[in-house]
């Protein structure tokens, strides 16, 4: 197993302004972005101030920088440029292919039982509105593929429209079989959305090769670009069933003509004026990490990892690993006494280590990330030490 | 007529790279952000970086953030913070509307027939998917006050349940008597939906004295904000009518139950994780303009920039202005010769002067602000060099 050199990773930490003062271990929220994608950030607002902001010369800049960030998209979690639409996040890529598809009453929807709540939320309105019903596949911690997919084959029976699942569960950060379950709902004439807001920028992802109609990810967790800069890839074959709903100027062609058609691909899901100079940082970002290693090296390091974090996790007295199989970067963890929050809190304002709650179930989330290691053998320290004074007072 | 003394506004010029290489003329399209406003930017992704980027503190600062921009929006444009929704745009306030009610088979939508492209693009894939029928109250430049009410009222016979219009419009300038036709709406039981694009900015605006359902507005053009941040005022005596449709985690109330309500105000149409470092920018930019005049008095600097740029253009032989009545800062004028790309294109590579052509009427379309009056005269001055050469030549 092919991992990186922690020398290297040690230098190329430096870039980081956000790991200079803290122990961060919070890349599921949120990542972090190097000096170079910052300074890319400022150089890109400068540099559409002064050249426009906007002119015939600067809208062609506009749509090249779109073109351009799908294009390394592509280079980075497979498919064509042109089946990427951009986003500001996965919960709004989720919520383009929820609404795009025209419901009939009495259609039902899948999720799993662990989907992140905004897109929870989203459902529940859909189911609303709509009159949709939702079932939910319940995926339990221990789970092998072979039992999910046992599972999802069940779920299918009851011939949904439409499933949205997770590749890696926000909560215990398993890993579904996302390739098999894309199979089995195509089996099933059942329209296949993944959630990438936990696997884009930890696994090796090809989109194409998994086969799911709708991948949604973001650019602000694992990729550590800018928040608000996120992408849905949408197989062109499903471009008859997912219709666009919120749109704009960025949607159609502009040819003057009284009714311009969607634009081809999947630009016809953007809506209107976003964030671009904000690309640079996206793309800055991609670049940043495809630079130090391949996404499978990045990937094998993340594991060996935190491996060795659940190993220190699970010799420690009062704490229990939520999940027993590990195969993603989010390592989640139960207390026998007290409450998560007060922990993290702990953590953030006495040993400047970064992690989270997760509610349900309810548990402290640490997020490895291929450069943790030095942050993980922190938590590690900083956990026996709060369960040793803990032991002692009691 | 109180408006801003030039000798203030040539040195209040100098804090805008956008302004020290070009003649800048297109703020309709998009404005221009002084330096305070890209260094607040800068210093906010550094700022999250440096002391996130994301932690149980720093989550509080988002909301925060968001909290005061909505204190400014409402401290700028009236309302309560609360009814404020931060969106990307004014394109995505107008779906957010349009999508949000639940349209019956046999229901119609009432638009002006001088809305922005991507907004009939939304109400046209809002009549495919929802069966909704769409009319258009037509407005002749000419109108006066009087005659678009008439008209209005003409239209409302139909029974339309929402009727979205610009408060001033992109093609030719015209400023529709927005509370008057927000009046005449509720008489109708019609939802009355604000495209305020090119009002937010220019004109005094209260949204509460306007007194419509819905009042959408955009950060990045006459405010001078950076692209992708703008907001949706919304009454809450309409939250029963209009829906959300797109929701995330920041939609609902995060109290741990399976079935978290809505947030109780505007926030309710929030989606998820956007460029909340941005918001810096917003503030800065809202700021800036407060500090150099009132709104009342960058209007009147505005209004007697543009007449003297349209008593100019009418005294140019083979130019037409577009709408006889000036109220706004958009000037559009016609060509008796020879296509208006064309001279867009001359201004831009010859005199670095940017205007921009506007499809229907097919006219070209200069946006003048506060502080533009040297702009004004130099386009001036170009249409008068060019239209001469032009005669010589023929």
């Amino acid at each position: 197993m092919s991992t990186l050199l922690n020398d290297k990773l040690v230098s190329f930490r430096k870039q980081f302004p956000a790991l200079q003062n803290k122990q961060y271990l919070n890349f599921g929220a949120q990542g972090v972005m190097s000096s170079r994608t910052i300074d890319a950030i400022c150089q890109s607002y400068e540099f559409v101030q002064e050249t426009g902001p906007l002119s015939g010369k600067m809208f062609e800049w506009i749509i090249s920088q779109c073109d351009a960030t799908k294009v390394l998209l592509a280079e980075n979690f497979g498919g064509a440029a042109q089946d990427y639409a951009l986003t500001q996040n996965a919960t709004e890529g989720c919520n383009i292919a929820l609404w795009g598809f025209d419901w009939q009453p009495g259609d039902s929807l899948l999720l799993t039982d662990s989907e992140h709540n905004g897109v929870v939320a989203a459902a529940k309105q859909l189911s609303k509105r709509r009159g949709v019903a939702i079932n939910y596949c319940k995926i339990e911690a221990p789970d092998s593929h072979e039992e999910i997919l046992k599972k999802v084959a069940e779920c299918l029976k009851l011939r949904p429209k439409m499933f949205v699942f997770s590749h890696v569960l926000w909560n215990n950060g398993k890993v579904l079989p996302a390739k098999e379950i894309a199979k089995l709902c195509k089996q099933s004439d059942c329209i296949a959305v993944i959630d990438g807001a936990q696997s884009a920028g930890v696994l090796p992802i090809d989109v194409n090769d998994i086969g799911a109609d709708a991948y949604a990810i973001t650019g602000h967790k694992w990729i550590g670009g800018p928040e608000g800069i996120g992408a849905l890839h949408i197989r062109k074959e499903i471009l008859d069933l997912i219709h666009p709903t919120f749109v704009g100027w960025r949607s159609t062609k502009y040819d003057g003509s009284e009714n311009p058609p969607f634009l081809e691909g999947a630009s016809r899901f953007e809506v209107a004026t976003s964030p671009f100079p904000l690309l640079k940082g996206l793309m800055t970002a991609l670049n940043v990490h495809q630079e130090v290693g391949s996404s499978l090296e990045r990937y094998n390091t993340i594991l060996s990892i935190a491996a060795q974090l659940r190993s220190s996790i699970e010799q420690l007295p009062g704490l229990k690993l939520v999940c027993p199989i590990q195969e993603s970067s989010l390592v989640s963890f139960t207390l026998e006494k007290g409450k998560p929050s007060a922990l993290v809190q702990t953590l953030e304002e006495k040993y400047k280590i970064i992690v989270r709650t997760i509610p349900s179930p309810h548990c402290i989330r640490a997020s490895i990330n291929y450069f943790s290691a030095q942050e993980a053998l922190d938590l590690s320290a900083a956990l026996k030490d709060l369960l040793t004074s803990q032991a002692a007072t009691n």
